[in-house]
Formats: structure tokens, sequence, C-alpha cells
């Protein structure tokens, strides 16, 4: 059974509970968040983390900003939902599926204007449930469309976390992992232990393992040597933003991973839900990529591991060019060899 | 100034001082060598490592092999320089520089077999300070060789350590961008953080911040991505050892970044003494490649960063073919387009 990366205890006043991931994979440590600004901190410290799971965690916080609200008028609830949006919206740029959750949750908010105030918080928390059901059966359906793509006794090499921790439900890449392992395809995954936060080490290693699924953790240099062993026959990894034409941005190392893949003639597969496609970006290149603290390189194990003030560029993303990617798995199907056009017709854009 | 990662102090019973690289960044401490065990450990933890450097230390075990000994039979000290270089030998299997070292001193012992034991000892002491001098001579040469290829204002990314301190003098790789620099130049230098053992991150940052060279520290997996932008003109690293056509066998990561450089169209060069070459070799197909253990990767800096019993695959090193290096630079010039006949040719096997 997959853990429970997100999930609300209670009615209108309950509370949203997170697994803070910074604690694993020595502790599975649940954590409840009452204020949208500790939700803020959750999602920018990446004790919830994914672009999923950023995107059903911050529905929620439309929901904390109303939470024990004892106001007569509905206008000033729909003022405290807008505040929260915009700032949980400033977070992480990256992952589109942030912006995505919380302008379902500012239509929501919008439509339900004039309801009483008691009613218009339960359409709010019924539409961050929804978001989080809907999520679910999303990666149970992209599980099931990618294990097509896995043959038996396949060896796929993963980068990061696109695991059942990086959504409300099984994952990305991991639900077809999972789903491939389920229908006994005696899969290995080699896992990029993914730096600077080691998502690959310490979550997916974690996730993999505890699903028995046979895995080997590797530095995200040594890839290139799996590859040229001929032991990798497809790369799979989630996204965080999907332009137009396929580009899609994911956690750094994936761009190269991408030029690896090509050399060695891997098929390269991202796994993703549609609501990750920005299909205002008409490429890549204008997808925001943040940058992050020089600390999680220099003292990312606790311990200073670089001199004092060395100079650090730290971008947490990068891009994989559509001509990279073999197919892009969503829960509606395969888009395979994509491109302007493909997604375009994937999306009844034709 | 270069640091001294290796000297001897005083005459034949005199005492062999490495700079313990493992305390670097935070600290720099140099620790006296008094046995043959002793060195064993310091190259086998990597107290002193690189590839000239540990061919340099080892060359000192012949001497603290017969430090102190009052035998009245060069024979018996014989048999003890045989003992140390054949325990040297298994310290780690890829640098061929700690074989060639350990062979020119098994040559000196066995044509010095006829002296009195003194004079024996003085010869061996004579013969490792001349590997430490010539070691300084030939980095020095590297580098001015070297730098020719560096355009002013360049910028250069280089992966793992190949400075002052994997040499005797002034290092390989970084021996370039030292004299570079010193020719006002105008560099600056991406430094791959080089995992498990981030000697990128702890010693060549180090290294280059200390010579005051603009520097720039990245992950391993943010290198394809520089690339992409366009920031890098110039990839160079060291050798652990080079078969004859040029195959070359360095820290693992460069492999991977050779790829990512000959996709880049961005120039890979390698810096290595003549030293380094395996002319027994005809390809990188036959280099050893040690691997080393899980902790490394899953426990590196004191904290466990994977779950308890993750399986990891840790190969150390990897070989990058000749066809993605551009250049060779030893002590004896550039050897440009490196393959069977150039290298050939450079060695005066034509």
């Amino acid at each position: 059974m997959p853990v429970e990366t997100i999930s609300w205890q209670g009615g209108i006043d309950g509370t949203l509970h997170i697994i803070d991931q910074t604690a694993l994979p020595g502790k599975l440590r649940v954590v409840p968040v009452h204020t949208v600004k500790r939700l803020w901190q959750a999602i920018q410290r990446l004790e919830v983390r994914g672009a999923p799971a950023i995107g059903v965690a911050a529905a929620f916080g439309a929901v904390i900003a109303v939470r024990k609200e004892r106001v007569r008028e509905t206008k000033t609830l729909l003022a405290h939902v807008f505040e929260a949006m915009d700032y949980l919206a400033t977070a992480r740029p990256t992952a589109v599926n942030l912006s995505w959750a919380l302008e379902r949750m500012r239509d929501v908010a919008r439509s339900s204007f004039h309801r009483p105030p008691r009613e218009f918080r339960e359409t709010l928390l019924a539409e961050a449930r929804r978001i989080l059901e809907e999520d679910k059966a999303v990666c149970r359906k992209m599980g099931e469309h990618g294990a097509k793509l896995i043959p038996d006794g396949a060896n796929v090499l993963t980068h990061c976390n696109a695991g059942a921790l990086a959504t409300a439900g099984v994952g990305t890449a991991l639900a077809v992992l999972f789903e491939a392992h389920a229908q006994k395809r005696n899969i290995h995954v080699f896992v990029d232990e993914t730096r600077p936060l080691l998502q690959g080490a310490r979550l997916t290693m974690w996730e993999l393992m505890r699903e028995g699924i046979d895995c080997t953790l590797i530095c995200d240099s040594m890839a290139a040597q799996v590859m040229k062993e001929g032991r990798v026959d497809l790369v799979i990894t989630g996204a965080d933003r999907i332009a137009a034409n396929g580009d899609t941005a994911n956690k750094i190392g994936t761009y190269g991973l991408s030029v690896l893949a090509r050399h060695h003639k891997v098929p390269f597969v991202v796994v993703a839900p549609t609501s990750t496609f920005d299909l205002s970006l008409v490429s890549g290149d204008r997808i925001p990529i943040e940058e992050r603290g020089a600390d999680e390189i220099t003292r990312g194990f606790g311990k200073r591991t670089a001199p004092e003030d060395a100079p650090v560029y730290a971008p947490a993303f990068d891009v994989t060019p559509h001509r990279n990617i073999t197919a892009i798995v969503t829960e509606n199907g395969v888009i395979r060899r994509p491109n302007r056009a493909s997604v375009a017709k994937a999306f009844g854009r034709t």
C-alpha cells in the first residue's frame, strides 16, 4: 500500500496532515499543518514536494485560510482565500501543478461567492478533496498506461522521486513501475541519488524497497556508466512543467540524463498528469527555473563539504527538449514522440 | 604557492608526511606515516589520493620498509622492499602511477642489491626523492603545455581534483589552470562536486579559491545544464590510467561528462603525466575499475541518506573512449585527437 503523503482529517474545521519528507528515510513523520504560512514553509522547505503533491497540498491551503473563521460575510472569506492563493503561489516557481490547483480553488471560491459562509467553506473543502481524489485516480491510470511500455525483465533508471511521496496517489513514474511490478514483470530499477537533496536515495529507494522492487542506488554521475554497460533498457522520470511542444522541466540532472539516454539509444519516458502541461508556453525556454540556496549543496549532509563562501550555482530544475523524449504518459494515454502537433492532438486542440 | 601534499623530512631515518585530505576543506592537517601498513591505509582511505600523488607516496613506502632497520645483509632489506611494494600495489587498482612508481623502486632496489645496507637505503631514498622532484617538474611542464589550450576569458569545467593535492607538484589539470591564471587569462572554472567523496567541492574549490581563481561549485548533475547555457568553453580533467589507444580511466562521472561535452561541441582535454599511460593495454576495456564501499554513498558524510541495506553500485572510475577526447596534455606536449597512432607517435613507437 502506498503511503498517505497528504490527508485531510475531519470536516471543515479539520486539519491537513503531510509526511515530512525531509525526515525520510530515517523517520516516517506525519505533521499537521495549521496555517497558510506553515503550508508555504512546508512547500518551500520540501517537507511536501513533487509537482502533483504540492498542487494537492496547496488546494487545502484555501480551506486552511478560512478554517475556524467566524465571519458573517462570504466576501471576507473570499478575500482570505485569494490572499492565501497568491501567497502559496510564491512558494515554488517551477511546478505548474501548484498554480493549476490554486486556480481551481480560486474558480470555485469565485463561483461560490453568493453562498453563506459555512456552505462556501464546505464547497472549498469538497473541491480540495476532489483534487486529491482525482490525483489518486490519475496516478492509477498513468500506472496502467505506462506499464505497457515496460518490457518483461526490464532494467529501468529513474531520477529524483516521482512516487507516492510526490503525489496524493501512487506516483507518476513510480506508479508505472509499481504497476509493472504488480504485473510480475520482474523489473530492476537503478535509482539516481539526485543531488543536492537526495530524493532518489532518500525517497525513491525507500518506496521501491518498501514494495519489494529490486533496486540499486547509484550516484547521478554513474548513470552514464550503467548505460554504457548496457544495463539500462529505459529511463523514466516525472515532470514539473511541460510546455506545449513537449519540452519538459524536471529535477536538475534530467536534461543531462536525456542526452546520455539518446547517446546510448535508451528510450526516455516522462510520466505526468495533464495538470503538469502548461499549454500557454510554446516551448521550455519560457519555464521559470527555481534556483535554491547554496547551503543545500555545501552543507547538504549536515557537515560543511566545501570551503566557506564557495560560490555556488544551484538550479533546481532543467528543461529536457522534446526531441530527447520518447514518450509522455498521462492519465489519458501515451503521447509518442511528443512535439507541438502530438501534444495538441492529445489535448484535442487539432 | 601550492601546498606540500607529500614530503619526506630528514634523511634515511626520516619520516614521510602527507596532508590528510579527508579533513579538507575544514582542516589542513599534515600527518606522519611511520609504517608501510599505515601508508597502505592512507592510500586506501584516500587520505592521500590522485594518481601521481599515490605513486610518489608509495615510492617512499620502499624507504619506510627498511627504515631504522639494523640488519647486516642487504638481501634481507631487499626482501622487505619487495614485500612492501607487493602489498602497496593492492591498495588501489585503477591508477597505474602506483604500480609504475613501485616498479621503479623495485628496479632500483634490484640493481643496488650488491651495495651495503646503508648505501642501499640511501639509494632508495634518493630514488623516491627523484620521483617526487620529477613529479614537480612534470606538473610544471604540463601546466605550460596545457595553458596554450586555454583561451583568454575561458569558462572551464573540471571534475574531481587534479590539483596540487593529487600530485607532489602543482597538479595535472589544475596545473594548466594555475598557469593560465598566472598568465592573466581571466578564466572562470565550474567545479563538479564529484560524488561520492566530493573531491571537487572539498579539494578543487579549496585549491582554486586559495589561488584567487574565479570558480563556481555545481553538482555533477548540473554540468549538462551549464553546457546547455553555453557557459563552458572547455572541459579539463586528470586521468588515472590511459591505454595505448588513448582511452582514459578517470573518476566516475568523467565518461558521462565526455558524452555531454561532445553533444554540446565542447572540447574535452585530459592532462596526465606519461607515467599515467599503460601502453600494455590496447584499449580502456582492460583497465581494472575499482568498486568502493556502499557507505561512501549511503553514509558519505556521517549521516545516513538512504534506507538501511539499500543495494548500491559504486564504481570509483569509468573509462572515456579516446574519440571523446580532444587532446591529452603530458609533460612532453599535446597529443591531439588521441588514438593508437598518435599515442604511439608521442611515445616514439612509430
